[in-house]
């Protein structure tokens, strides 16, 4: 048998000791807006190998704020021996375009050497995915054995089956849903808002070491009320006080809640452009599925009962639209008391019912 | 008959046409942190006419923003003809400790001549209950026919029967809880961040005609965030966009919900304080009501199925509460579509079950 150098160079570079993150530049975009990005690059990382007849790759799609470290943030998952197998399958997970882990984004340098900040234009899933696809050319995997993703990640998923049909064969789709409800649009909007009306956001141009964080802050607080429930607060803190036994009547921390949602907001400073919140949010705002009868994939939706920002209905919704577009589709409701963030956090339910999409003929 | 001269003065002063809003002083006030307030101003207002008998008052409760206008606020259940009817009872209404309607709050006016501004000590429900106490011994009112109060009112209505048992004979409690969850909490925490991160909140001292307003508006939307529901914002936007058909990919208003949560925000920076909402916001997280056991009162609360902020569950464990506490008590489950709001919209189910329990002997 002779061995394609081509594949064996993928092969190589799909050692994740060795490689980590890598980089590639897909050129020019044309978006949906009309706009233009030049010189676009796509982050991403892939772990396993691509098999001779290139048909095990599974593509895995970050939610709002995550990165192509799919082993990190899905490793319940992802990874050795998980459901998206690294020793079965080649795994492919990129950081969106307009984000800010390593993706052309407003804090990457445009070609004056200056973030692009406002001059970074409004992107739409759809642009998120044709920078994708780039990458899924360049990978040379001519169909996807699947592709994954929850929230954010789910409407990827699902933009990818319509935009590129026959090119996807399974999408495992959870806690998403086919277009934002006027109520997640307004938990996008006052996170926006809180960075927005933050002084030193500066109309977007910011020096990036000095941004409108104490925006920024706010809403990642206001995503973190989003991503879980009543349940889940009452069960991980209750009334809890933070390091005392009496109230001491101060504007400070009282709460051990209270502690929680300033620690999140506080290191997401560190980790993610305010710009870049803007942009993505507003991305998801815009996705607005209407139908999936271009699709040939075969769909497994997943959602929670306590999962009050992607309710199960949307999912409901979801295999109701593949099913009426003659495809093979199937809804799973898992009762978890973890919000939307069960998504990230179940295994025991969703392990087995990917397995089972993986492995149907 | 012999007319009592201070209760014919007290009657002409309740002619809501001539009067209005009324200031009491009420003096010193030691407060359950311990500090203690100088020089107290309670605002209020009455309507109808105390009986003879002194024995058909009805104090309303307003919530979180609310002011001593309840013929405004809650038109639907206080007027003439009304559940609360200003043609039978003598209805008071006064703004809380701590607000910014009338009443003694972080932006009065100290000794100094200049705002309290974060001399503003913390507070609690129990001290603005102390405060309206003084007002209903100045008006002459031995002990209330009723109370009324609905979310934060609530629990003044709550906290008024065990701090001076044998004051109110029936309280009606509707949307309201005896101890706020981690999520309501951690609602009331993004608010208060989205103030105290705004640069210009100068630790509480700005200055009244330049203050956080961006943090404030902010705030606000995360508070109207919680008072709808997915489904009350569903029917009120939908995924409308505002005076546009097509998308047009920049980071103004592009949704109907959009334009309606920054309205929202803006118009509330017009009329409130955002010190204040610091402290109301502090003291209904502080409230943690564990029995009933002194209470005399028959009660009745409501909740709303879609009320997400304060859940049926904690009507039910406030029910079950005043039974234990050998208390008459009942509780109502109203199905509708509003979120938490629904409390001030609806009287087609509220009223006739107020009415009621007005009328039990």
């Amino acid at each position: 048998m002779q061995i394609d150098p081509g594949l064996f160079q993928e092969n190589e570079r799909t050692q994740p000791t060795v490689l980590g993150r890598q980089s590639l530049s897909i050129g020019p975009l044309d978006l949906e807006s009309g706009a233009r990005l030049e010189d676009v690059v796509v982050a991403y990382e892939t772990w396993g190998t691509l098999s001779p007849a290139r048909d095990n790759a599974i593509l895995v799609c970050h939610a709002l704020t995550g990165d192509s470290h799919a082993i990190g943030w899905w490793s319940r998952l992802v990874g050795p021996g998980k459901p998206i197998d690294t020793d079965r399958h080649y795994v492919v997970c990129a950081n969106v375009l307009g984000g800010c882990q390593g993706s052309t984004g407003p804090a990457s340098l445009a070609s004056d050497g200056k973030p692009y900040g406002s001059r970074f234009p409004i992107i739409t899933v759809g642009d998120m995915v044709n920078a994708q696809k780039r990458l899924i050319d360049h990978l040379g995997i001519p169909c996807l054995l699947a592709i994954a993703g929850g929230s954010m990640g789910g409407m990827l998923a699902l933009d990818w089956t319509v935009r590129y049909p026959g090119s996807v064969r399974k999408a495992f789709i959870t806690a998403s849903g086919a277009a934002h409800s006027a109520m997640q649009i307004g938990f996008n909007e006052a996170a926006r808002q809180a960075i927005m009306r933050d002084a030193k956001w500066l109309g977007g141009d910011y020096p990036l070491d000095e941004g409108p964080e104490g925006g920024l802050a706010v809403a990642r607080m206001i995503g973190h009320l989003s991503f879980l429930c009543e349940e889940a607060f009452t069960a991980k803190f209750g009334r809890r006080l933070q390091g005392k036994s009496h109230y001491e009547y101060h504007t400070g921390v009282e709460f051990e809640v209270e502690s929680y949602l300033n620690y999140q907001g506080d290191k997401f400073t560190k980790r993610f452009d305010a710009n870049s919140l803007i942009v993505v949010t507003r991305a998801i705002d815009y996705f607005d599925l209407k139908t999936l009868k271009r699709s040939t994939t075969e769909y497994l939706f997943v959602s929670y009962t306590t999962d009050w920002l992607y309710p199960t209905h949307q999912s409901v919704e979801l295999n109701a639209m593949a099913i009426t577009a003659g495809c093979r589709s199937s809804h799973v409701e898992i009762d978890l008391p973890f919000g939307h963030d069960a998504f990230l956090l179940d295994a025991d339910v969703q392990g087995p019912e990917l397995c089972a999409l993986l492995a149907r003929e």
